[in-house]
Order: C-alpha cells, then sequence, then structure tokens
C-alpha cells in the first residue's frame, strides 16, 4: 500500500515502474539476442503510456507497438524525436499517410488497399519505413501468406514483417507452431529484413517462436507464470478501494440489486466504494450458489455478496468485525490476489479489466 | 451519423443532448408535482458530466445526485454558486466535512459515524444541508429503519431523506412496495423534509412511488420502455467505428483468438476498429454455437465473428461484399441497435457498457 495515496480516501492504483523495468530486462536477457520490443498500445493496457514508455526507453527499449496513427502520435509527442521506431499496428488510417511520415511513424501495412494508398501519396524515392502485417491463420490483419508473390515491393523501405497467433497460450493447441511454419516462407522473400511473430505467450512457447524481435506486452505489466518464464515476473499493479460504510445484516435479508444475495446468518458487510464504472467487472457477482471471489483486508479474504453496483460492493467482514472501519483500504489486487484471479472469477480476461480501468481511479507511479 | 465526425477515422459517440432534453421534460411533466432531479454519477453514466449537467440546468433542473466528494466538487465548478443542490450518495468522505460546506455540497449521510463526525466538524448553529440514506431492504448504504428512534437530529438542516430500491424493474417483485411502505414509516419524524426513492425504473413502476422527488439517470440517457413510461422517451447515444481491413477467408478457416469460431463457408470478413480497450465487453463473442450479436453497415446486419480483441472485432460482411470499403463506418448503437441488445448479448446491463467507454472513444455532442 501507499500512505500518500490514503490521503484521498477514494479507490486508487498502484503502477510499479520498477517491476515493468525489471520484467523488461528479464525477458530482453531471455530472448537474447532477439530484439525486446514493447506493446504499449491501449494506454499501456491501460496503466499510462506517458510513464511506461519512458520507462521502457530507460530500460533500453527502442521499439514500441501501438494501435493506431492518434495512439502512435501520442507517443511521438513523448519521446520526441528520438530514434524509437514506433509501429501502429492498425494499418495505414485512410486520408493520413503524410501523418505517418511527418511524425515517424512506421504503418504496419495488411492490405493492397493500404499499400495502393501509401504509394500514391509518397514519392518514389521515400525512405520512410513501413512494416508488412501476414495473416498466417488468425483471419485478422494481414495480407494472406498466398499473396506474398502478388506483393510489389520495389522501393519500399521495409523495416520489419510480422504475423500474429490466435492460441499463443493453449499448451494444448497446433495452430502456433502452423502460423510459425507458413510465415518462415516469407523468409525467401525479405532476406535480411527483421521477423516477428512473438507476444507475451510466445515469448514462453518456445524459443522457435523468438525470430529477430519480440513483443511483449501482458507480461511487462502483470507478469507471467509460463513454465518457461524467467525468474520471476513481477505483477506491477495493486488495487485498492475504501470501506465507506459497515453494517450488521440479519440472516435472510438481501444483499444488493437484484437481491440475488441472502444472508443465510447475521453478518457484517462492509460496503466498498468501487464498482462497475471504476471498471470492476459486473460479472464478478456472488449469489448464494455461484462465488464471485473476494477482496482482501489486511491478508484476510473478505467475500464479495450480491451484484456488483456502478459505484459499490458489498463484501463480507464478520470474521473481522472488530478490526475493520469505515476509511479503511481493502486490496482488490494486491500481494493476495493477482488480476488473473480477478479475471477468472469474473468470467473475462485480464485485459480487459487493466484497460478498462477509467480516470475515476487514481494511479500512482511507484519505484521500489 | 455525423459527418464531421467521420474526418477522424476513428471511432466515435454522438450524444444528443437535446434527447437528454427531451427526456428530461417528458419525465418531469409525468411526476409531477414531484420534483425530477438527475443521477449524474459516474461523469454522468459515461456520457460527460459536463455537458449532461448543463443540459440538465438548462431544461430546469436544480437537483443533481453524484457519487463521492470529488465528483460533486468537479460539479460544483461546473456550476459556479449558484442555488443548484449537488448530493454526494457515498455519503461523508472522512476527515473531508469542510470540502462539502465550502463547496456548498450536500452529504448524504447513512450511518452513524458519519453523522458523528459531521457533528463534530461543524458548529451548533450550521445550516449546511444534509440528506439521511435509509436502507429500507438493500442491504447497501443508509440506516436501518429501525435505528430511526436512535437518531439526533436536533440542530440539523436535512433537506432530504432517500432510500434505494433493489429490484425496481422486475415486475415479479414485491420487494419495491415492501420497501417504499417501510421508508414511509420515516413520516412520522421527518415532517415536511423531502422524500425520494424512485429511479429510473420506480418512477414508471406505479405513481407511489414519485414521492416528493425522483431521481432518474438511465432513462434520461438512454429511454425506457417501461410501459408507463411517457410518449418516446429517446436514446440519446450513437456508437461508430471504422472498417480498417476486408478479406475473403476460406470456409473451415478460424477467426479471431481462441480459435474460437470457424468459417462454415467461404465468407467476406471486416475487421472493425473496436474493441475491448474501447468498451466493448469481451465476453460479446461468437462461437459456431452462440451469436454474439451484430453491428449494423447501412441497417444490414453483419454477425460478430470469434472474439473481441483488445481493439478489434471481426464481422460477416459476405452479403455486403461489394458494397463495404476499408474506412466505411459500422453502426455498433443507433436506428438499428440500442444499447439494451447490445448488453443483453454481453450478458451484461446497458449502465456497464456505458460507464466504460473511456477516453479513446470520441464524444461529439449534438443538438438534434
Amino acid at each position: 500500500m501507499n500512505d500518500d495515496s490514503q490521503n484521498m480516501l477514494s479507490a486508487f492504483m498502484n503502477v510499479n515502474l520498477t517491476s515493468i523495468s525489471n520484467n523488461y530486462y528479464k525477458i530482453s536477457k531471455f530472448v537474447e539476442p532477439s530484439i525486446c520490443a514493447a506493446t504499449v498500445k491501449a494506454n499501456a493496457y491501460g496503466l499510462g503510456l506517458e510513464e511506461v514508455a519512458i520507462t521502457l526507453q530507460k530500460s533500453g527499449c527502442k521499439y514500441f507497438f501501438v494501435s493506431d496513427l492518434y495512439e502512435a502520435i501520442r507517443l511521438r509527442n513523448i519521446f520526441g524525436t528520438n530514434d524509437n521506431a514506433i509501429y501502429a499496428l492498425n494499418g495505414l488510417k485512410p486520408t493520413r499517410t503524410k501523418e505517418y511520415i511527418s511524425h515517424k511513424i512506421t504503418p504496419v501495412i495488411g492490405s493492397f488497399a493500404e499499400l495502393e494508398e501509401y504509394r500514391a501519396n509518397t514519392s518514389e524515392s521515400i525512405d520512410h519505413r513501413i512494416a508488412l502485417h501476414f495473416d498466417t491463420g488468425f483471419s485478422r490483419l494481414g495480407f494472406d501468406m498466398n499473396e506474398i508473390g502478388k506483393l510489389s515491393i520495389n522501393g519500399l523501405n521495409i523495416d520489419l514483417i510480422m504475423s500474429h497467433l490466435s492460441t499463443a497460450e493453449d499448451p494444448q493447441s497446433s495452430l502456433p507452431e502452423n502460423q510459425l511454419n507458413l510465415f518462415l516462407k516469407a523468409n525467401n522473400r525479405f532476406v535480411g529484413i527483421k521477423k516477428t511473430i512473438a507476444n507475451s505467450a510466445a515469448i514462453f512457447r518456445g524459443k522457435s517462436f523468438l525470430l529477430d524481435m519480440v513483443r511483449p506486452g501482458i507480461s511487462l505489466y502483470c507478469g507471467y507464470d509460463g513454465k518457461e518464464a524467467p525468474g520471476r515476473l513481477e505483477s506491477a499493479i495493486e488495487l485498492y478501494a475504501p470501506i465507506i460504510q459497515i453494517k450488521d445484516v440479519e440472516a435472510g435479508s438481501s444483499i444488493g440489486y437484484g437481491a440475488s444475495y441472502r444472508a443465510i446468518k447475521d453478518m457484517s458487510i462492509a460496503l466498498v466504494e468501487y464498482g462497475y464504472a471504476d471498471g470492476l467487472p459486473w460479472s464478478l457477482r456472488s449469489t448464494n450458489h455461484q462465488s464471485g471471489g473476494q477482496f482482501y483486508f489486511n491478508n484476510t479474504p473478505t467475500p464479495i455478496l450480491g451484484r456488483v453496483s456502478m459505484d459499490i460492493v458489498a463484501i463480507d467482514v464478520t470474521v473481522l468485525k472488530n478490526d475493520v472501519k469505515r476509511g479503511d483500504m481493502v486490496e482488490i489486487i494486491g500481494s493476495n490476489q493477482n488480476i488473473d484471479t480477478l479475471a477468472k472469477n469474473a468470467g473475462t480476461i485480464s485485459y480487459e479489466i487493466l484497460t478498462r480501468l477509467n480516470s475515476r481511479v487514481k494511479k500512482y507511479y511507484k519505484y521500489v
């Protein structure tokens, strides 16, 4: 916890930039001699683009992936005119070619429509760098691999070719290996050009995925527990929220919206000032038949009761009745509960929870 | 759609302030002679506190409900020092009593701990207004009704007493009527003080819930289709996102993360630049066995295929193959699909979708 941050008496998130830096070092070392880039799209997965990107830059990162042109311009303004490469994954935004060039942003082009527009708006001799995206079985962005032969690449300054995996985290799936093998067929056409296919899960799936560059995202921010993950990657985030009222409820009382939870005994409940408007999934509800999990107060689990409201969620503090008071903070994510557990209890993925944390949740950047 | 907003070629939301104003007029008329307040917490349910609050003020609203002290201060700064009442629903934030007074904010006090702290930090003769919250069966914020006798209210300037319903939208539940009857027992103790219990659903449940004041939220922004709802309440929001690539996929191809959807025939798909980082629920996925619903292109439904990614979702445009192109906008919420349908397909509630729309989604305020 962070004593300073409690002064607001509102929910807050600690982002430990030292952990992000440590994770970057460990992954960089693990993938050597491949280049370790960083995926910082969606406001660095909700953690704050400026703070995270500057931290990664200081840790030696020179290659950054964002979603689109506007995120890329934001990042370019953070970096200034240095040599860091900024890749806009979602391709060439229509009618905006000149902005990629003026802001030194590398569009990741994945269709003939984009490539034609890029050529039509640049001179033959331009040395601006582009990347090409190949779809190897994801059915998302990128040229189909069987279109490689039709690609006219003369005069283009192609810096990187990439593909993306659909099931890298699934040890039972053979799709990633199939995608990799298909992608390697591009070797003949793109001699001497950097290649990348690995997201976080692929980095720890097998060395064959590392190629010239890897693009970790979630593993920089939340750690990764794949069996090949190096040393111990750290979670960089903690999330706390305040108790705003404590009350006793009698056995038989219904708790929360929809009256979906009924107290089976006399209980003490605490009302925590954190709800779905702050990014807590509405699906993290508890009925009498299915638990939505818990928060923690001083390392003691406090089960969620009933539905999550817009700004409030109820927890069971019966066993802590004499220890908790209004104004105390409870742990939603921290040393007792990582974001993966929270996500699993809500039936979603950690990425969704991270990226939906909004501006009501104050962030504190730490170096610990 | 909004021609200006397409210039960004990014996802955007239209917020029709005229619709919000019309809804306020209709509800005000419906509830006369009750006062029509407005619930604008969580950044006016994600629509933008400043624009929405000013619109409601111009429409005659003088009573506003927000979550906590900090939202209340933000709203006070928007209004300036006028007479609008601002209620902070989450009670008295510890150690902050003087800020409620200096910013002319009414704390909605619901526990003895808060009331004691308020008294300890104010003089006996203070005329600052407070509200009291009673829990009539929700097991959330508020004094228990059986604590009324113990309440010492001498010297307090109580402006309003309130309660909140747990199942107002459920016609099968008798809890709302029970809660109302219990709340009315406060009449004897609080003679001449305004009373409010009705959220949007309760307003249209029955006239007995209207009391002195009603507190609509969602019905101001998204309409309401309860059978007693007056005239036609309007949805004030539209949400569009651009197509960034169109591609053909062969029968048997898997689409998206987890390879959870398999093309059952040769298809044309469009990749829409909108994902869970923009507020689209990850749970809005389609497998081959269960549809996640659809978006619309020029009024033609375009089914969602596979999982929602962080920034992208795939839709089926096979029947539109010759009509769509990169850069075209698709409707996520609009005349063909309201937010309730989207929420239902995602297994959540409209409130969660609204309040999680983040700053990547540009908002355009319209008066139509």
